[in-house]
């Protein structure tokens, strides 16, 4: 009988989007027995959770757990609170500072949770979908703070301190166009129709067409010839 | 008519314990605005977050948030989950590798959804009350965890990134003996009937005098020659 190793355990964070869906994909096509963690954090559209909870099922991974954060106490975006999500802007527009969408340090906070999650699992592998499109307007996806974050997690830890295992936080689409990361999802079998993109969208969860998270995932599927959904 | 410049605003990490309590008192007489934020995070004694609520509220604090987080969905720690929590070991044995207190990741936690509000009042100083005594056992109350956390802190945020403001995370305790923060604590004026510190009271909130926590409080208030309450 031969021996099989069991797969090496990734905390992946999945928000139910294109991005974090294609790494979670990822990882599981790398091999990975997947862990995927979501967040319940006061975000105006609930449709997200519920393309998260598919994706995990279509993806199949170990577990799916959604975590329920009252960032909506703090306030200060437009994804938790009252202020208007901007629509129909330009891409170079969208680049240019931050936008009002971002909401205060959520991905330190996101990684914080994944890093408790994957310490009680001994895992050293931690999955983000962050990318390049992203870091231009949010402070918290670009690679400098990622890195620091790791650095930052390896002393927070058990693991880190009795030295025996190196935590690792993978961006695999860091340096990804949004059209890149497309044509990486097709090629991995995702289906689109699962994923959920949109800032504002209408009460049966249909995406605006018109906020940024729209505009950048359909200039995405143009420039790479392929259709979504 | 004299001006006089408004108070900077301190986000303050509050558990309700001796050490905690110590170091909001400590901000607010440096004239800080304190915003105290405690966790319900499915520990499992509640007596604690009614020690914090008594304690913001005796130090007069701006506004005291308590943030519930699902820390108990992970497990792994005997404050949340059906570990027994340790009684009556000697100092020496405390200091011996981390206890099974420990709860993955929470200060990394805690001081995450303190950056995220922070950010949102406009301030750039954080206090928690870390101290020499926890970090031989707590892989997260080191100072190089801290140094680490605050670096990558300034990289996560708008004022990190629009370099207007560098973000302190400040550990007044941090080379404290217990002995020394009774000491502090009595000098602030601290109500100390009104603090918390067992792991593991009784139904009606009485602590049980032999848990690290209990023992640890005992030791220092005999050192400092001060009467506990």
């Amino acid at each position: 009988m031969a021996f099989i190793a069991p797969a090496k355990k990734a905390v992946c964070l999945l928000s139910g989007g294109l991005d974090s869906s294609t790494c979670l994909a990822l990882a599981s096509r790398d091999g990975y027995a997947c862990y995927a963690l979501s967040f319940d954090y006061g975000q105006r559209h609930r449709i997200e959770l519920e393309a998260a909870a598919r994706i995990a099922a279509a993806i199949g991974v170990e577990r799916h757990i959604v975590a329920k954060i009252g960032l909506d106490a703090f306030g200060g975006s437009a994804l938790t609170d009252d202020i208007d999500v901007p629509k129909g802007r330009e891409a170079d527009e969208m680049s240019h500072g931050i936008p009002v969408t971002y909401v205060p340090a959520r991905n330190t906070i996101f990684l914080s949770f994944a890093l408790a999650w994957a310490e009680v699992l001994g895992s050293a592998d931690i999955f983000i979908g962050v990318n390049a499109l992203d870091y231009s307007g949010y402070p918290d996806c670009r690679p400098e703070f990622i890195e620091a974050y790791e650095r930052m997690a390896n002393l927070a830890t058990k693991a880190g301190v009795e030295g025996h295992t190196k935590l690792k936080i993978h961006t695999p689409l860091l340096k990804l166009s949004k059209a890149e990361i497309v044509k990486l999802a097709h090629k991995l079998g995702l289906d689109f129709a699962l994923t959920h993109s949109c800032y504002d969208p209408d009460a049966a969860g249909r995406p605006c067409g018109q906020c940024d998270s729209c505009l950048l995932r359909a200039k995405g599927f143009h420039e790479a010839g392929i259709e979504d959904r």
